[in-house]
This record gives C-alpha cells, structure tokens and sequence, in this order.
C-alpha cells in the first residue's frame, strides 16, 4: 500500500512536482459545437497531473478569469493536515479572486486513480477538470500486473451555458437543465453525429479526420497484453456505464482503493468515482473494438460516447466492424446493484473499528421553498457562506455559525415511497461538528423526490476521508433494529464516493482523524447547487496554521484589521 | 446650483436615503429575446435613485451572484471624500464577493442627471444599470422652468453573452463582438421587428399588446407644456443621436451641469453622456409623436430605437401618423462637431484656472500584443490589478506600483492619419500621480486604428472631478506651438466625458483636489476591457480611512495579517 501509513520511510524518495497553472475562459468545441468553457493553460480538459505515492504537489494556480472567483478539489486526495488546500469554495479557502494566484500544497499519500475539478457554482460543469493519476512509490508493487494504461476521464456536456443553468435551477418557476448533450471522453464527443452510423438508423456519420476537437478518442493496444483502464467520472449529471465490445473487465481500484478483483461486462461509474479495470485484448486482432459509454438511471436523451480500442497494427481510423456494445437499460437497477455489490476490499485493506461513536442519518428529499425547487437533507437545503468555515471556525468567529445545530436523524416513519407530506424545506448552514478521533456512521436514506413514483440515484462525495461502505437496504432504514446485523464488517469496501439507490439507504463508517472542515454532498453538480450537502466540521481547533491567502477574504480578513477602517 | 459649494448650510435639510439592493442573474427579454442578464431587485434596469442635493445615498448592496465579483460606479458622482465608494474593481475598492454585502455611502453634492453602472468585467454590457437622477436641494430652483419630466436612459443590447464577448476580445485571432442586436430606451427594445413596420419596408410590425418586457416605452405628455427629458447613455459600443418627431429641444445640462442653452433639431449622446433637454408640446395635439433613437460614428446595423411621445388624451397605442425621424447620416462628423461645440457653460458656473501645473497629453492608438489587439494609451494598454489601487497605494504597499511611470507626452510628429508604424504594445497599469491641488489639463489624441482609414470616437470619462472641456482639434496636437491661444477659458463647459472626434484632440483641464484614485478611460465597454484608459493617483496620502469591506481583498487583506498564517 505504499505510502499509507508509512510516510517517514516514504519521504526519502519522493519529491515536489511543481505545476504552474492559468484558469481561463477559452472558445473550445468539445462535441463539435462551439462554446466557451473554463480550460486550463489553454487546455481541456486540464493537464493529467501524474506523480508518486508520497510526493507533493504543488499547484500554482493563477485566476485569469475576468470576474469569476476560482478554486480546484483535488478529488479523493485526503489532504491530510492540509484541509485549506482541498478547493472547495466557502468551505476551505477564499475563493481565489480574478488575476490572484493560489498555491496548491498537498501531499497525494497513497496510490490510485484520481482527478481534480472546480468547486465554486457549477464551474466544474464547466470544463474546469482533469486527471490526477498517483503511481505506487519506487520500490512499491501494484498488487497486479499489467502491461500498459489507458486513461479515460468521462464526462457530460451542456450547450447552455453554467450561468443560464444556475439562473434556471434558482429561478420561480423552476427551469430544469434538462439532460446533457453529449457525452465526453477525455474531453471530446460528437454531437449530432454518430462514429459508428452504419448502426444506428437515421443517424449521420461523423466526419473523423483531422485533429478537430472533437475528433474520436483512439486507444492503441497490442494484441495479448493486459491494460489498466483507468476510469473516472466527473459529469454534471448522467450516471455512466462503460462497456468494451467483446472484452471482459475486471475491477482492482475503486476512488483510490484497492478492491477483491472481480469479473464483469460492464462497469457503472457514478459522478465521483474512479476506477481501475484491466482489460486483456485476447480478441480477434484483424479487428477494433468499440467503447461504449452510456446513461444509467436517468431515461437517456444522450447518444452513448464511443471511442476505438485500436488493435496494432490496424489502422486507428478503421473503424469496429461490430456495432457498439449496448449498455444496459438506464433503468435495470438490479444490474447496477449487482455491479455495485460486488465492490469489496481487498485482503490486506484496513478494516473499520467494530462499532461507532455518533451516527448520523441524512434523509435526502427534494423540496419547495418559497417558490423555488430544492435538495434538502434532514429538512435543511444547504446553503455556503460569503466567509469560508474553515477560516471562521479556526478564528472563532461565532456569528459563522446558526445557533440551532442540524439534527442527527430524520426520526423514523417518514414514508420514503411518497413525495414529501410537508415539502417546505428552509435553507441553512448544516454543518456537523466532529469531534476528534470518534469514530462516525453516516446512514444516507433516499426518498420520493416531489413528482409520484421518482427517486433518483445520489452519488453521495465526502472530503478529507475515505470511509467503508458498510451495506445499503432498500426502503426506509430500520433504525437500530438489525442494524448492526446488516453490516458487512468484515472486507467493506474503503471509498470516498458512495451511491444511494432509489428509495434505498446506504450506510458508511470513518474515523474523524483528519481535522478540517470537510464537504459531503451529492456529487451531481445541479443537485449540490441546489442544496444537497452537509459540512462536517471536524477538530478545527487541531486544524495547523492556515495559509493567509486562504483566509484574506470576507469576515476572515476584516476580523484581523486592528479597527473599522485602514 | 444649490449645495455645491456651500454643504454646510445644505447640510440641515440633507437628508440619508437608504436602499437595499441585491445584484443577481435573472432571465429577461429586453428586446423580445430571452437572455440571461444582470438585474437589481428583480429589475432591469436597475431601481432609478431620486434624491436631493447634499443627501447621502446609503446603497447596502448584496451580490447574489454565484461566482462573479460586483461593484457599482455612481457615473458623475464625484465621491468627494469618499473615493472608496467610487464603485470601480482592482481600483477603488475590492470586488464584493458572492454572498457579500457591501455598503455604498456618498453624498450627492451637485442636481443633475446621473445613472449608476457595473464597473466590472463588462458586466455593465450584461445590464447593469439604473438611473440617478438629483433634484435641487429644497429651497432652490433650477435655472429653468418646466412643468413635467420624462426619464431616458438609453444603452444597446447584445444576444451574446458577455462572457462570450470578453472571450472573443481576448482571444486569438481576436474575434469582434459586432454591432449590437438593439437599441434600448429604459431597457425597452424591439429586436426583428418594427414599432412602426408601415414606414419600415420589409419589416415586421412589432406585437405591443400587453405589458411585455419589450413593450414599447410611452411617454405620456400634456399640450402645451415644457417637459424636461433627461437622456443619458450606459451603451457598451454605440453613439447615439436621439430626434422626437417635429419637436425642438433645447438643451439645458450636460453632465450635472448646467449649459447655456440652445435650441437644436436633435443630439448626440456618447456612451457616458446625460443631457436635460426642454420640449415644449407645441405640436398639433391630435397626433403622437415618435421618439427616436439611432447610432452614430460606425455604420449602423442596429435599427432605430423608438419610443412614442404620447399627447393625452390620444391613447398610447395609437401609433404617430408620421414616419419615425430619422437621426443624421452616422458619419456626418460635421453635424456631431457642431453639436458638441455648441456646448458651453451656463452663466454662472466656475471658470478654470487660467493656467495649469502640468499637461498630461495621452495618444490613443490601437495596437498588437503577442497576437492580441489592444488599444493603448502612450504604447500602454491598461491591465489592473489584482489588488485595487487605493487600499494598496493608501497603505504603501510599494509593489502595487511598476517602478517606471508613464509618459506625460507622446512627443511630436505622430502621424495621426494612418496605422501605427510600430503597432505592438505594452501592458501595464499606467497609473499617473497628481500632486493635491495642481491644475492638470490632459489632451486625448485620436489616431488611426490599425486598418487604413478608421479612426473611430472615443467618449472619455473622468472619475472623481468634473473636468472644463477646454477646446477641440482636427489633426495632430500641435503642442505648445499656439496651444494656450486655442482653448475656450472664457466659458468652458464643465462636464465628466468628453469626446474625441476621429484623427483629432480634446483638452480638458481638472484641479486634482480630490484625494483618491480616479480612472479616465474610453467609456465604450470592448474599448475599456481592451485596455483604453489610465488611473489617477491623486494626493493619496490625503484620502480619509477606508473601510475595512474595501480593502479586504488580496495583498491588503494578507498585509494586515500579522504573520503568514492564520
């Protein structure tokens, strides 16, 4: 496990990478239509930063947006002991003001499969994203073998742009978003268009040549080796499956950790997470084969993304003479709790302490409030301060925080089959206070949303920790009946992003050990904008000495001018 | 003219006017197409101030925007003593962050037509705006009589979202954001159709039922009476003329000051510019009448703006018989020479100093950087910074200032008449430092643009002062050579933009008696955002406390930090 718990050996070998970034708005065509996206060094999607195991990263990350504030999650990077570099937006750091620049310092301490994205409005929908790929340290062994890696960062893509998108979710009446126009791999797809047309009726073919940016993804692969797929998710809204004509997966890494390897046809890949999949290309090499990429659990209005595995020697542009591999119906939740199921660590994985200290149930329920449609957890839609918490909590400025504390249970009896009884909601700063070292159970119930017979999947992202996934039910949790008895204790899967089926609660356990102010929150980008999350606040007072850069904002800036005016 | 020198005795009548206002995107057709604007309140444009001379306007602005910065500029206020409340970003004042409140308090010291408008990115483009308008102080009276008032603020209107415009302005290749789609009176237009189609071959007549966001603005008048219009310009790119059918109008202010009045067909209003004009309702009171508005100074491709004047007791939606006036031929220089030339001091206002302590002469050109184009000042296209100017000059943070200082002059033999021999640029903060006191007179030269033949009119605008308008000419500046013998020091209009004409000069003369740091630049917003202005830096040592909201951004923020960490 490299550098897990090891980091005093570790620290010998591994060094600094240095990076020095611009965010920028640039015209860029990621399906073929042109629209303005937030890229990175005239990039998108951003730079792959790749590094070991114990190494630190150092990211100089200049604002060049014109009026926008900017900050970068480095998403399943724990940040141990360095929470004001976690980039969350009210909640971490300052956001970093146009023509500013903030310095990302952060160890990435534990190998696997990673990325970074924006976490300030819906910037991440945005294009503001890419690869964050940890190698095992020098001298440390993948506990699998392969012989090279492919890497494919999937997400969906809007025309609208994320300002009329925010405006449309904030308005009365509501507008939805709708769904997304294309799928991307790697940052491109095809609008309008199919790459593969002589099997899809009434569709046209896309034109391939040439280096366009949305030209088709090609992954060259000899014939007989075995590749790590390295897969990751950061759309605003579609649940993904990926399937690869004619090839067998099998799972080793899921967000970072490594997983009971297990065979599949297809893989599920919720917004958030990462995995790792070897793919063996023992097929007929005269031929290429297709990857497939699909919606799940919402009706898909998308075409699938598609992308060439290239056998060598043939021709990258000779295109699969098989038609591209159907993912499984958006709507076959058995299929994705099957898949989802099966996740289990693997021997040698830490497991998590017998019982918890506190446990907390969030019931996630789509609300009205006073004209406007929200997400609400426990009753409280969330809403992030002008004045980031890690900032005002470590400086005791108490008016950051509502005197009424969010309640740790939902009671029991909610009828999670039926939209909300009473679907007032109010907003607020639902912030939890950990205290240091308890350990923490957190059960996630999903519920009717307020239209009949509707309940979404929520993949559900937390900062600063992984946690093990302990079980899901389906229906209403039962409380402390049987609870303890439905928990798989035993090889839990270690994860930072779990999902909650529809109607369905799902239970995680972690060790309040990494003193920050830490974000849990459903990681569709429309749905964290419109209040679903909470703020675990957790051993501020062990928090070390933050960055002035991360706090010259706000009420955290004004508290440390001596009087009223400078 | 009321409280301007004499605030004391004004003082007991003054009173504070409070506003609470909250900044935030909204959808809105303007011009019967639907796009996501800027709004105050829920409005657009923005709640119009009325206040008295000598009031304090208290303005508590909340940003509920996502992700963007705001600031507001009280355009002809001069903030005497309170250069913080100047409203512009990276200048006078840190930006108000996302959630934040800040608080605008500034005394209106002088009547006069005013408007108020984003001073940010280009979010003035995006609709941020309202009017200001400041009635004699109670016990005084204007220099005129009328017996009724109509309100119009006048501005263009793009489809394209201003992030797609800032993008194409700094991209390369450059791509410019053309001619706007419309004209708006009171952020009323019509856009592919005509209020009067019958006078408009090909066109479309205009659906006016209802109270549409795009329905046409009436301005209902009685017979026989004298109506003061007040007309100011917020347009990002277009100038202006405005006619009213078969009515005269005499023009009584410019800029919050008073003129000598004379009677013209129709005037030319730049971006930046208000007027009081009088209209006597002498016309035959069975008809209305059509207002319009049209562009001047680049080949027009955005229809007329048309508004109806509305003799009671007609109904309003009887259309005018006549066809709409039609404005002068756009490049009809000599008619907007001899318009603006007509304009003089009234009787009574401040004369100049009849010599001045230093002349600032500003060529103005378009240039190239490194693929992009720019517009320059003295070979210095404005770029700002991070920090705003008054906090960090105020609290000599030396490092905010480029060691070398721009240049006073452009020297002699400048061939205004064609391309910039040299056409690359510099970028740069060309800020300029007045000494408290000094009389400063500044000549802005025009030149030719970077293709052959177009020299386009540039409306500049002074913050903090009113400046006397000291004369005007063709051609290059001549220097010393005759200069002193060419300017108006008898009566000067006093005004706080001035225009300059294509291929020629405009001095202006100012007492720098307001401590504060004050921006000059081209009122036409891609003019702006591509660098065409300078700062002042006037006396800052003399400018009172600030408050705290204003400087708690960047280095300002971090300097009053006592350590590096927190």
């Amino acid at each position: 496990m490299a550098c897990g718990g090891l980091l005093l050996q570790c620290a010998e070998a591994a060094k600094a990478r240095h990076f020095k970034w611009e965010v920028s708005n640039m015209f860029w065509s990621p399906d073929g239509e042109e629209k303005v996206l937030i890229g990175i060094n005239g990039q998108f999607p951003g730079p792959t930063i790749r590094a070991k195991a114990g190494d630190t990263i150092v990211v100089e990350l200049k604002n060049a947006l014109h009026t926008e504030g900017v900050v970068i999650h480095w998403h399943g990077i724990r940040q141990i002991g360095t929470p004001w570099a976690d980039g969350t937006a009210s909640i971490s750091q300052c956001a970093i003001n146009p023509e500013e620049t903030f310095t990302y310092r952060f160890v990435v301490d534990k190998p696997g499969t990673y990325f970074y994205h924006g976490h300030y409005g819906m910037q991440r929908a945005a294009g503001l994203y890419g690869s964050l790929v940890v190698d095992v340290a020098d001298g440390e062994d993948e506990p699998f073998e392969y012989d090279g890696e492919l890497n494919l960062l999937l997400s969906d893509w809007y025309h609208e742009s994320i300002y009329t998108q925010m405006v449309g979710l904030s308005s009365k009446p509501f507008r939805w978003i709708g769904e997304p126009q294309s799928l991307l791999i790697n940052g491109r797809g095809q609008f309008n268009c199919s790459l593969a047309a002589a099997h899809t009726p009434g569709s046209n073919q896309c034109t391939t040549s040439g280096n366009r940016q949305c030209a088709p993804v090609v992954f060259p692969v000899l014939p007989n080796k075995t590749y790590r797929l390295r897969v990751a998710s950061t759309t605003s809204l579609a649940s993904l499956n990926l399937v690869v004509g004619n090839h067998k997966l099998t799972v080793v890494e899921a967000d970072g950790n490594y997983v009971d390897p297990f065979v599949v046809d297809d893989i599920d890949i919720y917004s958030g997470d990462s995995y790792s999949v070897l793919l063996t290309t023992d097929q007929n090499p005269s031929s290429n084969y297709w990857v497939s990429v699909g919606v799940r659990g919402r009706q898909p209005k998308t075409a699938p993304a598609l992308a060439v595995l290239n056998y060598r020697p043939n021709r990258a542009s000779r295109l699969p003479a098989l038609a591209p591999p159907a993912t499984p119906a958006w709507n076959d939740y058995a299929h994705s709790k099957a898949f989802t199921y099966r996740i289990l660590a693997r021997a040698g994985t830490p497991p998590p302490p017998a019982t918890s200290n506190r446990r907390i149930e969030l019931l996630n329920t789509q609300n009205r409030m006073d004209g406007h449609i929200k997400w609400s957890i426990n009753n409280v839609s969330m809403v992030l301060p002008a004045t980031p918490y890690l900032g005002s909590l470590k400086m005791g400025l108490k008016s950051t925080l509502a005197a009424v504390r969010p309640a740790d249970t939902f009671g029991r009896g909610y009828d999670v089959t039926r939209p909300p009884a009473n679907p007032n909601t109010t907003v607020g700063d639902n912030v939890y206070v950990l205290e240091h070292n308890t350990t923490v159970d957190v059960v996630l119930q999903n519920a009717n949303a307020l239209a009949n017979n509707v309940s979404e999947v929520h993949p559900w992202h937390l900062h600063g920790h992984d946690f093990w996934v302990l079980g899901y039910g389906d229906g209403a949790f039962p409380g402390d009946a049987g609870y303890a008895a439905r928990l798989n204790l035993k090889n839990p899967p270690l994860r930072n992003t779990a999902v909650i089926f529809p109607y369905g609660w799902t239970a995680i356990r972690f060790v309040a050990d990494n003193p920050g102010v830490w974000a849990f929150h459903c990681h569709i980008e429309p749905h964290l904008h419109m209040g679903m999350g909470v703020i675990f606040a957790e051993a501020v007072d062990r928090v070390g000495e933050v960055p002035k850069a991360a706090v010259s904002c706000g009420a955290t800036a004004t508290a440390l001018m001596a009087n009223d005016h400078v």
